[in-house]
């Protein structure tokens, strides 16, 4: 995941067309009081998801009896099904689709892998403390609710004023320690709830530290992210793969990230669950070969150029972002369109999702083009999966810190001649000429380039000594030729040698599962009227619980035909429910329409059943015997719920 | 997961029949060399499997380019596959069929969750330290390692030592620091390798520490198992269920244990998968409605009093051993039922299975009855799943640290008449007369028995004063009519409120995994009989891969069919691998068996092809179109390789 570069959530203006029409509309609007701003609205919005999230169990704040911990949320029932749902689908749709190699490594590390990849010294956010009480405080969170603050509420603000703080906004995540310690001086910013004064703003590693083994000599991480067990073991899945590129290895795991601040709910907690995969590739060649199955996609596609601009997100078909140069190449585009497929197949709105292309100043230096799938919700627009090429930065870190080669090989059909610079320095007659100097001579004449070398030799061979700059020394010395040997040699190499490419997709299962209820929920009147139910129109391949089983009336008869059904649905692997509760049947309804159950079985005689689709509320009548079969037909996809309307006689509600 | 009392091994000694048989047969025997010990029989046969593992990556040792960490091992790409099938099916034979609430918590947990549960006082191993060097060692490991040298090889061992040694290892596991610390001492234990002296014993807490948050003031842990999450979710998980017991929860997920010096390779590791239930009952009722659904199975059963007397295992039917007060109650006697079945469909040997009482002293003291799943292994008798009742121990644990009740109750058809004590101690008087020893005579007060408190109210009545004896004080103190006031009142009670028991089936889903890999290998001798050819014998549920694809020699007629019937694997979701590569068929067959493929589907033709089973062999001809579903059929279980040998024709291999 690209962690180097942290961001919030985007600051891009453009609340798209969908999302002011979803949440100033009809789709959630139940209460009729004075007209609401959007932003009013999306609050309402997501209080009434959350509250019904929470009841029903989705999720609970974690080590709640205990108060709680800011961050750690536990997947309740219906919650954990949705997540295993959505991970099984993961596999099916990525690993198996893709012949993936999927691995699974532990979440303690070792401080020298996450030295290697850079987190130790860079997975930073910029801190502040009340100087009072010693609590701890993002900087640039401080600074930007200020700015949000003045902007929303100070009408006197001046216009030049204004503009200010809207500049700072869309920079603040560039913003170095001492730019913010300016900023927060200038504007003087306190701690919120205290207004108590605050430090300068200094780095905290966002890793949960640790140490492995008894003796407290190995410092050890909880991992930031997945990636890095796929990195280290390239070479055994290189061979693994029959010594091949391109290939993908994948993982699914938790990682850890000890949030100075947690906000958001659940979008930004301290552990979660990232699946990622490591494309790699030649550099040479991000060719896709089944880039054609996905190329006709045509999906909101937001270009740096166009966001520098201030323009809309455009819709494009991803062979005409990938002809036109805006995504880099075939294999980023074809990520780009199987993550389409993967959100809108889990039920993610396909109007309220966009491709963003991160900004120069988003990238790490060693990126070739990062793009962001990117939800939106309540919050705004939602950071859910990356899509990156990350060249061969990964690979290449590991082996200059393990010194095992990370390459790969591409053998020549034919030998090829290469021509082959060898330059030796005499380190004997080097160091009687320049003593202490003599190290950082021998280090430069060895870097020299070809072309550097070539005037060498040839300086050498004609006058006997050549001028040489030592950047190091930061002069120019004189070396004669009983001081260095260089030769050009024709050799054959039978193969190439080179650090593959990374392509890596990395996604937050989390976010994606919160969005989807955002994108999933919605009210409608209860039958008499009286008040509104709540449902989330989950597909069945997410749906955590598939099915329930409603005797219609309490009786014997009745509940022996709910537990036969019950056995052959368990038997076909489909998870129900049975709710023999005396409560009026559409009360019964309405509770399984908030846990989105697509499908109900009411037993309302001994020999056929009526089967109701959630959302139409449409019913069918299915014989007893084979209820279950039909059931499962429609919760494998193998039909829908059209094709069932014509075979069965349909019910009236 | 019983955690408080921890076990390496069983130590006791019954290498039973199967055991024996099992490593001195020609189950492992291609080294025809001078007879080997039973010991070097194992060792070899666990070096041949470890090989085969390693070498075709189904476990990695972790962050391997950097020289590995002792205890943390990676899933490799069939690893991987294996555990999530062995995963997938444990929630389909648990999760699904006992409608369980699944739940998924975080790893980190804070300190005050772990001190509820007893973990941070007691969660420790006894360690010494190298004096010289630091280099820490588990005491009991050290004593054990003494004494099972000494018996092996001192031959002019006199009789009464070796009793003494023996008598050691079987109460190694109960010895406290001072005792672990004579025995060193008397012994004149050494350091391994360096023969140094040692530090004394002292206890090396197991948990993994960290600090949750930037103030560095909120200790927290990796957990060092799942089930505290359940146990803090309690009240939540009750009233998902609607107010009723019985009920289970699940969750699976990584625990983490900071071993002091990991040893037996796969089977002691540092970070592991646990999948746990939790069973909540009211303790007054543990029958098990489906109890006879598992009764009549059949398997060995290994008690208290056989261990004692030592006497080798039994077998018997659950029913034989609950209603003989073995077991001590249905639900834990269905659990082991489930149990079995499930370790034995994964392909674990039933005559290398048996579930071990644990003896008095094994068990914590809150707990009613325990049975270890004991799978037999090349390093003995390994405990892989705790099946435990724990009485009311965890909830009333953290309702007590927590102030929040954890109960269940029960309505009552009628309201019931109860007598209830009320003891009213008058402090104003109390501390008048006793000055600063009041509060002590209020607590007692308090605490005071109903017969006690019965007779005090007959003195006061009678006498005006009454004696009575405060423990916390150490005296007997007069007590007046104006200090207290006692009274019994009749209520009407309408529910019962009680703390539920809870049993526990825990799963060490690593060990399992491990134990699978011996039980699944053997090797035979290749088709020209040159050499040895390494299987495993995995049931398709469990293989990392279905189906290998293998055109029969290298045609782009036979290709393009191969790529036609991969295609159809795919939409049907089985896993599959093409071999391509010019190799004859026979090593093809060779390399895939080793990954415990069961099934080859082998190009010969455009029209039809070959399918072959693993095991036997034996191979049959099957169209084109329809060989995906024959596989699909034979992965899921629908149809098995006998009944497919019937419909097909089929050819000699």
């Amino acid at each position: 995941m690209e962690v180097l570069k942290r961001r919030a959530f985007s600051l891009w203006p453009p609340s798209s067309r969908s999302c002011v029409a979803f949440f100033t509309s009809k789709a959630y609007s139940t209460v009729s009081s004075p007209p609401r701003t959007e932003s009013q609205n999306r609050e309402a919005f997501r209080q009434a998801v959350v509250n019904t999230l929470e009841r029903r169990l989705f999720y609970i704040p974690s080590f709640k009896i205990y108060g709680g911990v800011a961050g750690l949320y536990d997947y309740g029932p219906p919650g954990c099904a949705v997540k295993a749902n959505i991970l099984a689908f993961w596999r099916q749709h990525f690993v198996l689709e893709e012949n993936m190699l999927e691995v699974d490594c532990p979440c303690v590390t070792p401080g020298i892998v996450l030295e290697a990849s850079g987190h130790v010294d860079k997975f930073t956010d910029l801190m502040v403390k009340d100087e009072k009480t010693g609590a701890c405080h993002r900087a640039d969170h401080l600074l930007k609710d200020f700015c949000k603050d003045k902007l929303e509420k100070d009408h006197e603000l001046s216009a030049e004023k204004a503009a200010e703080l809207r500049h700072i906004l869309a920079v603040l995540n560039d913003f170095s320690a001492d730019e913010l310690c300016a900023k927060i001086k200038e504007y003087s910013i306190t701690a919120p709830d205290t207004k108590n004064s605050l430090s300068n703003p200094y780095p905290f590693n966002l890793m949960f530290q640790t140490s492995i083994g008894p003796s407290g000599s190995s410092p050890g991480y909880m991992r930031p992210e997945t990636a890095q067990g796929i990195f280290v073991n390239f070479k055994d899945l290189y061979y693994y793969n029959g010594n091949k590129l391109p290939f993908a290895a994948a993982q699914i795991g938790q990682a850890f990230r000890n949030e100075i601040s947690p906000r958001q709910g659940l979008l930004r907690v301290r552990e979660f669950t990232l699946a990622e995969i490591e494309h790699f590739v030649d550099p040479k060649d991000k060719s896709f070969p089944k880039f054609s199955e996905v190329s006709d996609l045509e999906l909101f596609i937001f270009p740096r150029e166009d966001q520098m601009s201030g323009q809309p997100t455009r819709r494009l078909t991803i062979r005409e972002a990938v002809s036109q140069g805006i995504i880099d190449n075939e294999t980023l585009g074809y990520y780009i369109g199987r993550v389409y497929l993967f959100l809108t197949q889990l039920g993610i709105a396909k109007d309220r999702l966009r491709f963003r292309q991160h900004l120069g100043n988003e990238m790490a230096h060693y990126s070739v083009d990062c793009w962001d799938a990117e939800i939106e919700s309540s919050y705004g627009w939602v950071e859910c999966v990356g899509i990156t090429d990350r060249s061969a930065y990964d690979l290449q870190a590991h082996a200059d810190r393990s010194r095992v080669p990370l390459v790969a090989y591409e053998k020549y059909e034919q030998p090829r001649e290469v021509e082959k610079l060898t330059v030796l320095p005499v380190k004997k007659e080097l160091g009687l000429a320049f003593k202490g100097d003599h190290k950082m001579v021998v280090k430069a004449l060895e870097v020299m380039g070809k072309k550097e070398a070539m005037e060498m030799k040839a300086s050498l061979e004609d006058k006997g000594e050549a001028a040489f700059r030592v950047c190091a020394l930061n002069k120019v010395v004189t070396i004669k030729n009983s001081m260095v040997s260089i030769s050009i040699e024709k050799r054959k190499e039978h193969q190439r040698v080179f650090t593959p490419s990374v392509i890596e997709p990395s996604f937050g299962i989390g976010r994606i599962i919160y969005c989807l209820y955002e994108h999933s929920f919605y009210t409608r009147p209860s039958k008499c009227g009286d008040e509104q139910v709540n449902v989330f129109r989950f597909p069945p391949l997410v749906a955590p619980i598939k099915c329930t089983v409603l005797p219609l009336i309490q009786n014997q008869e009745y509940e022996e035909v709910a537990k036969q059904i019950a056995k052959s649905l368990k038997a076909s692997r489909i998870s129900y429910k049975i709710d023999v509760t005396g409560t009026s049947i559409g009360k019964r309804y309405a509770r399984t329409d908030e846990l989105g159950v697509p499908f109900a079985i009411t037993v309302d005689s001994t020999s056929s059943v009526t089967v109701r689709e959630r959302d139409s509320k449409q019913q069918i009548r299915v014989n007893v015997n084979e209820v279950a079969s039909v059931v499962k037909q429609l919760t494998d996809g193998s039909v829908r719920w059209g094709g069932v309307l014509l075979r069965y006689p349909t019910r009236s509600p």
